[in-house]
C-alpha cells in the first residue's frame, strides 16, 4: 500500500477507456471506496482523450481500498486498488459544514467564519490576471470566493472567456422554446450592446480543458485555505448557456458534482441571482437542487443566491441562507431575523461593493461595506466582500480578479482576528441599547439595559458617541476595550464593575468589547 | 371701526370679569365672531388677575363684528364690538394646511415644505437662554420648530423649568390610580437619580405666568415665520403632570386650544412619543384627539408622534403623519409607504439627531441627518431636524435651544432653496434606478430604467459614482446639473437628449438635476 493522501484530501483513480460516440454521455464509470468507517459510492466522468477518472475525498483516516466498475472500457485493467488515508496537515480542518444548526464550521470542529470575497469571472480571465489574483488572494483576509463556472456577459465583462464550457457544436441539447423566450428577456443595461447568444455550442459535451483551468484553480484555492464558493448558473450570459433543456442542464449539474466533489473547498452555489434567470421555473431550481445534493457523496455546502425575493431556504437540500441585501438600505441588519426564519447558516454574498461604478450595488465605502460585515457577524453570521473601482483597462476585482485597490480588506483581516478570540468560537445575538448591536459568547444576565454577558461585543456602527454608559453588575469584574473597526486599534480600559459613563473618541464605527473577568 | 387686524392675525377680546373660587373653572365666556363670509363662536379663557379674554383668527378680510357672552362677569360692560380684517402683510401667508391631501401649503396657497427642528425645553430655560433661541432660529433654515409645554426631566434636563404650568396646591385633580401606577413606570436611565413626582400643584388651575410666556414665544416664532409645532404631553415628566385624572386632563387641553388656537402658526402635537406615556391608554388618546380637534376653531394641524409603533393616523381627527423613525437603519425611506398608506402628509419629527451624546438617536453625523431629509423631500415628505453635542454646560439645541454647533443647518438651507424652485411646487416620488430616489414634477415618459420626467431630481445618497447613466429621449432636450448636497454647489452639465455616462465627483451624497427645456 504505497499511496497515501491525507484525510480530507483528494485521492484520484484514472483508467482509459473508450472515446467513440460522446463518450461523456454514452459510458459510465463508478468507484466503490471502503474504509474501516466509511463505505463510498463515487461517479467517474470522462476527462477527454480517452481518459475516465473517479475522484474521492476520505472522511478518515486508515486504509481504504477502492473497486472500479464501468462500460466505459472493455476491460478494465486494474479494477481493485488500495491507499491510505494520512493524518490531516496543519492547514487542512477539512470542509465546512453546518454546525449547531446555525453555525459554519470545519470537519474537525475548527469554527469558520466566512469572510468571502466575489470575483464571478476571474477563472476566465487571461492566465496571468488568475495569477495576480491568486496572490492578491494568498495576501488577502478572504476565505471563501465566490466564483461563476459559466462565462460572464455584462458591463466591463463584454470580451469573450479564455475557455468555453462546452465544445462547439449545432445547439445540440438546447431548448427551442427556451430560445425564443430569451429573445423577450435579453439582459443589456441602456448603452450596453445588445447581443444575439451564438447557440453554437454542443451542450452535451463539456471542454474538458475549461474543466481542467478550475481543477486547477480550485486545488490552488484549497492549498490556500479559501473555500470555492462554485456558481453553477447565473443570468449574464450571451452564449445560449440558460437555454440548454432539461437533460442537458441536469446532466451538466452532474458531471460538475462528480468532477469538483472531492475537493474539500468546494461549496455549491446552484446560482447568482437565479430569480433573473427568466428562462428557469421555481420547480426547475428544485429539481437543480436535488441532483446536486443527490449526487454529491461529500454533501457539500449547497445554496441558491438571489437577486430579488431569496429563495425558499427552508428546503431541506439548502444547507444555508445564500442572500443579497434586502433592499437598498437594509441588508444585514437582518441577519438574526433569517437565522431566526431558517434556523440556518446566514451568509450575506452581495451585501453591496466597495467602488465608485455608476451603479449603486457598486459604489459604496469602505466604512459602509465594513459596517455591514460587523453587523452579520455580530449577529452570528457571515459575509462577502467585493470591489468596484473604475480602472482604464476595466480590471475590477469584483469580476475580473487582478489587484485589490479598496480600504476594506485591511478592516476585514482586523474583524476576523476579534472574531477567532471568541471564546467557544461563536457569537450570538444579545440584548443591546437600541443602537448597537451585541454579539455575545457565554453566559448573560439581567435583561434589557443591564444585561451583561460573559464576553460581548458591543457594535455602535454609524453612532459616534464621546461617552457611552457601561452597565456591568456590581460585584463581578470585566475587562473593556475600545475596539476602534475602521482604525484597527484596540485601547483598553482597564477593569470595571458596576455602572459607568466611558469616554470615547467621537467617531464612527466603534464598538467596546467587554470581557468578565471575575465572577460576580 | 378703528381696530384692525390682518386676516390670519390675533384678534383679542378682554374684560374683567370675578375672580372668586376658582375662576378658570367656575366661570364661562364665549364670544361670536361675525364676518359677511364666516361665523366663529370662540371659548374664552381667564387670564389672571379677574381678566378674562378670548382670540379671534379671521379667515378673510372685510368688517367683522363680535358679541361676548358668559357668566364671568355680573354685567359685561362692553358685549359687543367690531373690527376691520385687512389684507396680510408679506410674510403672513396664513396657517399651514393639508392641501391635496398629502400635502402641506399655507392657506394663501403658498406651498410649505417642513424644515423644522426641535427644542423640547427651550421655553422653559432661563429668559437669556429663549432669547438667543429666538436670535439662532431667525438666521436658521427652520420654519418649524417642535417644543414642549410642559417641563421636561430626562438626561442633561435634571434643572426645574422658569415657571410650572400649574399653580402650587395639594394635587388637587390628581388620579389616585395612576399615582400608583406610575411608581412601577418610573422613567429613568442607569445612571439617574429616580425622582419622586412632586404632586403639590393644583392641576386645576393652570399657572397664568407659564402660559403667557408661551403667548409671547408663540407670538414671536409667527412674527419670525415659524410654525409653532406644541408638544402637549410627553412621558419625560417628574411633577406628576402624567398622572392628572380624565377630568384635569381633558380640561387642561381645552384651556390650550382656547387660548393659542387663534394663533396661525400653532400646530397641535398631542404627545412626544404617546406610547412610552405608561398611564395613559389609546382610549385617552382618541378622546384628547376629539377635544382638541373638536375644540378648535381654526382647524390647526393635529396628530400624535410616537415612541415605538405610530399612531393610528387614520384617525379623522388626525390631520398628518407625525413620525419617528421605522428602526435604528430605516427613518424617511419609507415616507412614500407612509402617503401611501395612510394618503396624509408626512411629516418626519425624529429622525436622530446631529451630536455626540451617549446614545445613538443622538449622535448621528451632519451627512446622515442631511441625507435622511433629502430622502424624505424626495419623497415627497417633511422632515426634522435636531441637534445633541454635548457641552461643557449642558445647553443641548435639542432640548435647551442655545446655538446650533453642527453642520446640517447650512445644508437644509441649501436643501430648501432647491425645494423651493419646483415648479408647481411639490415633489412626487417617481421611478428611478434601485439606488437613487426620483423626487419628480409635472409629466413623465417611460417606465423602468428610461422614465423620464418634465422635472426631477434623482437622489444618490450614500452612492459615490464616478459616472452615472442619464437616460433621456433622443428628441427633447433636457438641462442636467449635478447638486452637491453637502458640498452646496450647483454644477451645470449643460443640455443633453439620449443616453449619457455623466461624469460625476465620485462623492456620496450627490444629485441629478434634470429639468426639460425644449418638448421633444
Amino acid at each position: 500500500m504505497n499511496q497515501k493522501v491525507e484525510k480530507w484530501g483528494l485521492f484520484e483513480v484514472s483508467c482509459s477507456g473508450k472515446s467513440d460516440g460522446n463518450p461523456f454521455r454514452d459510458y459510465e464509470m463508478t468507484v466503490t471506496f471502503k474504509g474501516d468507517k466509511e463505505e463510498v459510492k463515487v461517479t467517474g466522468f470522462y476527462d477527454g482523450d480517452g481518459v475516465y477518472k473517479a475522484r474521492f475525498m476520505p472522511s478518515y483516516e486508515g486504509a481504504y481500498t477502492y473497486e472500479i466498475r464501468g462500460n466505459f472500457a472493455d476491460e478494465i485493467t486494474e479494477p481493485k486498488g488500495s491507499f491510505e488515508a494520512v493524518a490531516p496537515s496543519k492547514d487542512n480542518h477539512g470542509p465546512v459544514t453546518v454546525s449547531e444548526g446555525i453555525r459554519l464550521a470545519y470537519k474537525d470542529g475548527t469554527p469558520y467564519y466566512s469572510i468571502g470575497t466575489t470575483c464571478y469571472a476571474w477563472a476566465n480571465q487571461p492566465v496571468k490576471r488568475q495569477e495576480q489574483t491568486l496572490e492578491t488572494l494568498k495576501n488577502s483576509p478572504f476565505n471563501k470566493i465566490r466564483f461563476c463556472f459559466f462565462p460572464k456577459f455584462y458591463e466591463f465583462n463584454t470580451k469573450e472567456p479564455l475557455t468555453y464550457p462546452f465544445e462547439r457544436g449545432h445547439g445540440e441539447g438546447l431548448d427551442p422554446k427556451l430560445v425564443e423566450l430569451e429573445k423577450t428577456n435579453r439582459f443589456a443595461f441602456p448603452g450596453m450592446r445588445l447581443e444575439e447568444p451564438d447557440y453554437d455550442f454542443d451542450y452535451t459535451r463539456p471542454n474538458v480543458e475549461h474543466f481542467k483551468r478550475y481543477d486547477l484553480r480550485i486545488a490552488q484555492l484549497m492549498d490556500m485555505g479559501i473555500e470555492a464558493d462554485m456558481i453553477l448558473m447565473h443570468p449574464y450570459d450571451k452564449w445560449g448557456l440558460n437555454q440548454m433543456g432539461k437533460d442537458a442542464c441536469d446532466w451538466y449539474l452532474k458531471y460538475v458534482v462528480a468532477r469538483y466533489g472531492a475537493y474539500r473547498n468546494v461549496w455549491w452555489s446552484l446560482a447568482n441571482e437565479f430569480d433573473f434567470i427568466k428562462m428557469k421555473t421555481l420547480e426547475d431550481w428544485e429539481r437543480y437542487g436535488q441532483i446536486v445534493s443527490g449526487h454529491d457523496p461529500f454533501h457539500h455546502l449547497l445554496s441558491v443566491h438571489n437577486g430579488g425575493p431569496n429563495y425558499d431556504f427552508s428546503k431541506d437540500w439548502v444547507t444555508h441562507c445564500s442572500l443579497q441585501r434586502v433592499d437598498f438600505y437594509k441588508t444585514t441588519e437582518d441577519t438574526d431575523a433569517f437565522i431566526e426564519k431558517y434556523h440556518k447558516p446566514v451568509v450575506w454574498d452581495e451585501i453591496c461593493y466597495e467602488g465608485n461604478i455608476g451603479l449603486g450595488w457598486g459604489n459604496i465605502t469602505g466604512q459602509e461595506l465594513v459596517r455591514r460585515f460587523w453587523e452579520a457577524f455580530m449577529r452570528g453570521g457571515h459575509c462577502g466582500h467585493g470591489e468596484t473601482f473604475m480602472d482604464p483597462e476595466d480590471i475590477l476585482w469584483w469580476s475580473h480578479g487582478g489587484i485589490l485597490k479598496g480600504e476594506s480588506p485591511a478592516r476585514l483581516k482586523f474583524l476576523l482576528d476579534i472574531l477567532k478570540e471568541v471564546p467557544g468560537g461563536y457569537l450570538t445575538k444579545g440584548e443591546g441599547l437600541f443602537d448597537e448591536v451585541v454579539g455575545y459568547a457565554g453566559g448573560h444576565t439581567g435583561e434589557g439595559m443591564s444585561t451583561c454577558y460573559d464576553y460581548s461585543i458591543h457594535y455602535l456602527g454609524i453612532c459616534r458617541p464621546v461617552e457611552r454608559m457601561v452597565i456591568l453588575p456590581e460585584d463581578g469584574e470585566f475587562e473593556v476595550d475600545i475596539i476602534d473597526t475602521w482604525n484597527m486599534t484596540i485601547t483598553s480600559l482597564g477593569k470595571m464593575k458596576g455602572f459607568h459613563k466611558v469616554k470615547m473618541p467621537g467617531n464612527q464605527y466603534m464598538a467596546l468589547r467587554i470581557r468578565k473577568v471575575k465572577e460576580a
